[in-house]
């Protein structure tokens, strides 16, 4: 098969093969390339977040709160755990006068690999804040306090911010809201799954919308890459080298979204069984695809994240014993 | 589809789907079951090591050096790092005359989630008697001791110590060798690719074979499961229920090999992606569907497993989100 996959390597052999189903759609939901079933209906997990952290914008939260660019690029993080992290999420908490204990978000080992060696050297008590998505539940936060709903239950399908948000999903994605179904998410809160068509129109349409409420969150993700993800991770490399203007976001279990802004595109992608891994190679091989057909002059900005395809595979004596690396190739239009 | 797979759910909706290639084979190779391609070649990887081992008992090896079930056990583990492990594997090489500096594994994190944190919170040093692996290269070095070969090396291709080993891995699995290749495994040593028939007919034979040598092994195995993997571990637990006598022994990227010995069967797996929880959810749903067929009254036994299949998904705050669980039948004959 020469179908867009994902291949990990031992030696001369491929060892484990990832499916992926992909599309590559415009702004006005014209496919341009896909792999595998693009209108595959998965959970979009955090790379929903851009669209979760709309309604605070356009409702006019972020100015009644006084939150920065800063603020906002954490509403759409699945951050690292950093100190840079925390430190913003608990400023956030305090603008609009809620605490740790506000938060719905179980603590989990950090996403930062170093992060997560160093907690589990000192010990460190893990706490909600430590949460990747602490920067998204302090946004619903508050957008509850800023329309003076509950702080209660915030989190839970029926509570009127999460009604909210559901209207906004559904018009960046040119949805109706019965076509999204819901489920809860690794943070305990809603996450929603809707077709890939439908995540790569949204993020088509945000990486070149004129509204305001977007044009802000879009400049905040795209002027702090660090805050996105963290030091070393795809998200923040990739927005960093930033190849066609490029917005980038993991969700769990496999998936990415992506805005091409400078070619009015927008990706997702979802990798059939979950492993974050080859979503990565995924999204750089994507890429890389596409730059190649559609802008050739761009692809050498893909370079500082090319050890995401191929990434060498080393075993416990550090040894290369193979490559995890995209294969095959996306079907253009 | 109906194919045998596994799938992880949340909510109601499929989140991601892992496709299964799997065979069971008789003692004399006719095929009983199958789902996805039973010929496919990949690495055998951990569940290779009872053939790994069978050289040391078979020449002698064991009776010259004292090994007794406990050291013999752990030729054929993938431990966890557990205290009785390490100590058993220190005991090992002393026997032998070696020290943990002649072992050519590396160290990694315990494959024990209980160790791992103990480990981490304690900031052990970790050498390399703790890889998982630490027995399977303890008996490696013990043939090269027995033999008179020499010790530096003797977990790479062409050393003498490989080159019994293959010898009897073809045996075992009714291959000639040029039709096994090799990679490097994770532990640096010598890792062997082959159709999942060839490995299932070699787990059929073990189970039920008279010559003394894999007598000797299979019964340490079967004597000591908590030596094999370790506490909570799918080997462990499903061999002290062993429905119809089983054995059980995982290898790394989504492989499992079994033998069924009061069925006279043997089964190979491999799980697409690699993903260990779905090998673990494979094997105890295709061994309950050849129990259902096979032996009805044994499939009783397999109840303390059967949290490995469905087995529950849970988020940050403990709330189950949806399961893992096998789907699908296999196809018998």
């Amino acid at each position: 098969m020469n179908d867009f996959r994902i291949e990990s390597t031992r030696g001369e052999l491929v060892e484990s093969v990832f499916r992926v189903s992909l599309v590559v759609v415009d702004a006005d939901g014209r496919t341009v390339a896909h792999a595998g079933d693009p209108s595959l209906t998965t959970f979009w997990r955090s790379a929903a977040k851009p669209f979760q952290a709309m309604p605070l914008v356009a409702d006019g939260g972020a100015d009644h709160f006084g939150l920065g660019p800063e603020e906002l690029a954490l509403t759409c993080a699945s951050h690292s755990s950093e100190p840079v992290h925390l430190d913003i999420v608990r400023r956030f908490l305090a603008k609009i006068g809620c605490g740790e204990g506000d938060l719905a978000c179980g603590a989990h080992v950090p996403l930062g690999a170093a992060v997560a060696s160093e907690v589990a050297r000192q010990g460190t008590t893990l706490t909600p804040v430590w949460s990747n998505c602490s920067g998204k539940h302090a946004g619903m936060l508050a957008l509850a306090r800023h329309h003076g709903w509950p702080i209660a239950g915030y989190e839970q399908t029926g509570h009127p911010v999460q009604e909210r948000i559901l209207a906004d999903v559904a018009r960046w994605t040119g949805l109706t809201r019965d076509r999204i179904s819901t489920g809860v998410d690794g943070c305990t809160t809603v996450c929603f799954a809707l077709p890939l068509s439908a995540m790569a129109l949204a993020y088509a349409r945000f990486g070149v919308a004129e509204d305001p409420a977007a044009r802000r969150l879009r400049l905040a993700m795209q002027a702090h890459p660090l805050l996105i993800a963290g030091t070393g991770r795809l998200c923040t490399e990739i927005m960093t080298t930033a190849p066609a203007g490029i917005i980038a976001k993991i969700g769990a279990e496999g998936v990415y979204s992506a805005a091409l802004p400078e070619l009015g595109l927008g990706v997702a992608l979802k990798v059939e069984s979950g492993e974050m891994r080859a979503a990565s190679a995924a999204l750089v091989g994507a890429v890389r695809q596409l730059l190649e057909r559609l802008a050739p002059a761009a692809v050498d900005a893909l370079a500082p994240v090319g050890r995401f395809d191929p990434a060498p595979i080393r075993n416990t004596r550090d040894e290369v014993t193979g490559v995890l690396k995209s294969a095959g190739s996306l079907r253009f239009r």
